[in-house]
């Protein structure tokens, strides 16, 4: 194998300097790194412990993602697998459960490349619609592995509409079981992960008959395998779904039940229960079984979406101060990507929008932890606007992350399209959260069905919940913007937003009832106002996201220089939102044209400021090397040697193909007599 | 393995009755599918011949799609690679050349899975550069895969910046020879196609160095691989850069070149020579290099680009027609999802981009292939806008058809991300050609940098290219439209693509020019407008493409059906392209907010409009089921069965893991005394 001297820049293993470029970048910081991480993480006590729990698992070899782009679907399930025993192993050794904030850290450091996820959704609707029995009995099982479970509650011909599901329970009141059936193709349980191979047990939902009545969807524990074979059980047929987009170390599967019996108790019954002489008896909302699903939308945002486009960040905004292309300058050296104003357009906003969803993330999860509380106890006033927000914030930001990965993953160019550079698995793995947990147009519809009834009540003067509040004010007047400068008053971009979310809601609205008033069938008429309807309950969100990173900002006091840097990204975020949608702000003549070319002009001139910080800020997110897995945005920077020595490791260096001997040999003799 | 009885739509093969939903739409078709395909196809005569050719590679084993999503990287090269040779056989039997019309038709039933493309573009290069005595040696031996070339242009860390690129070639006159070389790691050929593992020979993009002056960049023809026994050549390291996403079946490797000599004779000469004794004759344009990408990029539109957006369409449409999900009518059964105006949002438009683009590649390909002939005879003067020309149009088309493959993908939720349903591969595979042949932010500017020419050119009062002369129109006056209707007028919306186009290019040029009277350098000035600049040379392709539509429908007289329906699509085109940038539309006044909710209005109902015809116009596109390998798209509407049977043949079905036995039975065990 040729080498290059030390001036072709060749290294026969990655240097530990850090390429010249990168370090140049660093060494300008407007910003402590170092207190940017700390205020990310909610203190700096957290991260040190993350980095000493992220080191543990970097230390073992089994947690290596080092083959990860170079093994099959086979491979990718059994290191999953293993990967997720040995977790348990460390965590039962120190103590720690799932819930303990340490664990997330260890889930943070392996970057969702482990089995048992949906083990965990398991767990949760467990705990969350189980009675206190049900979860003492299941839940130390399911903590230390002696079972392994899955939520089954996708079927094959029904996602997003629950009360379409078809599996059936049939309670009977002489043996005291219920008994489940899968009556048709469709209605297969399809997609819930850790079923195709692993799960022993699932929680599947199932439309229960008492007496020939139906009383709709209902969760039951059902065992699916044997605990000595592992074979499945009596009437159960269980297998893998196959390959898809990503995923692969995943063992998505399908069920199917003919007459399988369970007792009684397994229905888990925390809102509703069947007693032994088939009387039924609830005790919550009809809308409990979201329950599980808003637990699971929270969870998914912070450990799998936010993430990866924090990661994506990382590896490109890297790559384009590395990257070198073409002359900006005739008479200098080639300039640094990221010195493109169309590279800084690609990938700046996004960074801004990382930090934006970040803080986001933070809100929600203090108003879910409130709400999830008041709900189990049985008080569930807070569930609409719960149900609401976390719909709609699960919608935007999957389509933020998933939108922003493939634009980072698009700015590397041709090396972004290669495995190695980590992006490929990074977009593929955030694309499918668009749909899993909920389709985002349905989830959308659902905020906008609230907001209707929100905007509704503020018509008829009733109070509404502190997240519409702004509903009832005002849309008098015109923006009063003269220069760039005022357009970086929060004020005025947050006016702006909650003006545009108001007008985009009344509109759709006032469509609804104008079609309602005119004979139309209230189910035609909203569908007839759907599309505008998903645009008022994008531009809500998209306000809630700008008031929500303001706010933050404002609460950085005591961090000077992060404030500054958090104020500019937060003007980024606001305005390059309106540079994106400027007929939303410019159709009632709020915003004018002229001032439209203040939001340009002040938009464009923001990259630059930004440009100068973007290498800390995407260190400030603080993802190891490990954790990025990537040939592209590793700390050092050392790009091109990565490639060319992570491109040996490839089966298609080490294996000797028969394509060769089989079919080319034999044409190639035709040449050797004329060349 | 379980089975269902009738009732429950279960089956063990597929039957070949149509699903009754997908039947149905076919029955109210405003139009003849086959009439619509030929013209489609440029006339009945070829859609006979193309579907028999079709038959031929379909009823061959060799070409099975059947385990396209189950195979390794190295089993997909190794049966790319076969159906190339049984390819060529078949061809070689027939006496079929590359460019008999016919060939396509091959290419197209492949869908591209099949192995040495790139040795296309190798020999295309050769005919576009090299002389008559170079073309009579080489070619035949290319033909006959005698030899397997590659086009070795992209270094490690050069791609765009073809005078960046660091590959050397030396000449000696007293050996004759050149001498090429990789001087360091970045020099490195990086990602050609076929040269991974295949290629016996590349045509090398390399400064040429003659008596220690650079002449530039020139394309060598050398032998990288030995024609006895595959190994590689003296000075010559070659393999695959490993794994990507998707096109596992292209071995992309890398190359590296140390002091490899290669005769005088294999400089390709048609536009610049070296002469025994040092001396370097230039006949063409320094431009000449990019016409072998000129070529590229406009085969691969058609080849690869367009029909992955058409099959993306076929595939989700019919899906859509198929599933059943949630209720628009509380009494009624489960709705086509077709049926919801948010489906209709995002496939129909795509629809009517997908003939849109099918109608511009028409006229791209009539316009190429004169300049093409001029060019190759010496004429370089249609060269500037055949170039620019064809990089926006490259750029944007693709930009299309990867976000509309992306949105079918997504629109046809979880089964959508299912290996089994085709769009993860051709979503992944167009993905990269945003990329490939010219990274799209690059070309774009390249078109813009060409506008703003003509520009000026205009304002000296020089006459302009007839693709550009639109600039010269006066913009004067407001958009008229008063009614629904007055939108469906072809005049009025081409006139606000054309206001548009102009403004925007207008408003980017006077910034240019306004930064460089104020001092700035012109390249600074030129990088700070360059975001700017893109959205002038989008609504520029924009433009052209929906004059190009509306001329073709306008040609369709006689054909009345065909002329209606396409007339619709041509409106629904133009219309979202409006409701999707509205900004664009408001900004100046142009068309006001109470003309805007006119466009929402007509763009919407159009929607239901094109609803009607959606299957009909997805069916004349005319993929077999082989071409498109979808469980979801399938003609017959099996969509349930499919993915179940397909998923049966999948690996993970079919080989035992590990990790039961090694990591899952110790731990089940803690659970069997307690269950």
């Amino acid at each position: 194998m040729a080498q290059w001297n030390r001036s072709g820049y060749f290294r026969s293993s990655v240097s530990r300097d850090v390429n010249p470029d990168l370090k140049a970048e660093r060494r300008t910081a407007s910003f402590s790194v170092e207190r940017l991480t700390a205020v990310l993480d909610g203190g700096a006590d957290n991260t040190r412990t993350r980095r000493a729990m992220e080191a543990v698992i970097h230390r073992d070899p089994v947690f290596s993602r080092e083959k990860q782009y170079f093994q099959s679907q086979n491979e990718r399930y059994e290191a999953a697998v293993r990967k997720a025993v040995r977790l348990k192993e460390k965590m039962l050794q120190r103590g720690w459960t799932e819930n303990r904030p340490e664990t997330k850290y260890f889930y943070r450091a392996l970057g969702g490349d482990v089995a048992f996820n949906v083990h965990r959704v398991f767990k949760n609707s467990i705990l969350a619609l189980g009675t206190d029995e049900q979860i003492a009995k299941w839940i130390p099982l399911a903590e230390k592995y002696h079972i392994i479970g899955t939520y089954a509650q996708t079927e094959l011909g029904h996602g997003t509409f629950l009360r379409g599901l078809e599996t059936t329970a049939t309670f009977d009141t002489s043996t005291q079981e219920f008994t489940l059936n899968t009556p048709r193709i469709s209605a297969m349980k399809w997609w819930p992960g850790d079923l195709g191979r692993s799960a022993t047990h699932a929680v599947v939902f199932a439309q229960l008959y008492v007496k020939g009545e139906c009383y709709g969807l209902h969760p039951f524990i059902v065992q699916i395998r044997s605990l000595r074979d592992h074979l499945p059980a009596p009437g159960v047929t269980v297998g893998d779904i196959g390959p898809k987009m990503n995923f692969e170390h995943i063992d998505n599967g399908y069920l199917m039940l003919q007459s399988v019996t369970i007792p009684r108790e397994n229905m888990l019954g925390r809102f509703s229960q069947v007693l032994p002489d088939g009387t039924y008896v609830k005790r919550g909302s009809d809308k409990i079984n979201y329950l599980t699903m808003i637990v699971t939308r929270v969870e998914m945002l912070w450990v799998e979406v936010i993430p990866a486009l924090q990661k994506a960040c990382t590896i490109s905004v890297r790559y384009s101060v590395v990257r070198r292309q073409s002359k900006l300058n005739p008479g200098e050296a080639e300039a640094k990507i990221l010195d493109y104003q169309t590279q800084q357009q690609k990938l700046l906003p996004l960074l801004a929008t990382a930090y934006a969803l970040h803080f986001m993330n933070a809100y929600v999860n203090k108003f879910y932890s409130k709400g999830y509380t008041e709900i189990r106890e049985g008080n569930f006033d807070s569930l609409p606007e719960l149900h609401a927000l976390t719909s709609g914030l699960k919608a935007i930001i999957t389509d933020y992350c998933t939108a922003g990965a493939e634009v980072c993953l698009r700015a590397c160019g041709g090396h972004g399209y290669s495995a190695l550079s980590g992006l490929p698995f990074l977009y593929t793995k955030v694309a499918a959260s668009c749909t899993y947990e909920g389709d985002n147009t349905v989830l959308f519809l659902q905020t906008a069905r609230y907001l209707v009834k929100c905007l509704a009540a503020v018509h008829a003067g009733q109070p509404t919940p502190p997240s519409v509040a702004y509903l009832s004010l005002t849309n008098s007047g015109k923006c009063w913007v003269r220069t760039e400068a005022d357009l970086l008053k929060p004020d005025i971009y947050a006016e702006a937003y909650r003006r545009r979310a108001s007008r985009l809601l009344s509109t759709a609205a006032a469509k609804l009832q104008a079609l309602i008033q005119s004979g139309a069938e209230e189910y035609v008429a909203w569908n007839r106002c759907t599309v505008q309807l998903v645009q008022a309950a994008k531009a809500h969100c998209q306000y809630i996201i700008v008031k929500n990173f303001i706010d933050t900002v404002e609460k950085l006091t005591n961090e000077a220089e992060i404030q500054k840097i958090m104020k500019h990204l937060c003007d980024l975020f606001a305005l390059h939102g309106i540079f994106s949608n400027t007929g939303d702000f410019l159709h009632d003549g709020y915003i004018s044209g002229d001032q439209m070319d203040l939001v340009t002009a002040s938009y464009l001139d923001l990259l630059a400021v930004i440009r100068s910080d973007a290498v800390p800020l995407v260190d400030a997110f603080d993802f190891t090397d490990e954790n990025l897995n990537s040939a592209l945005g590793s700390y050092d920077g050392h790009v091109y040697q990565r490639l060319y020595e992570w491109a040996q490791k490839s089966p298609t260096n080490q294996q000797v193909s028969r394509a060769y001997e089989s079919y080319l040999k034999p044409l190639f003799q035709g040449a050797l007599s004329k060349l």
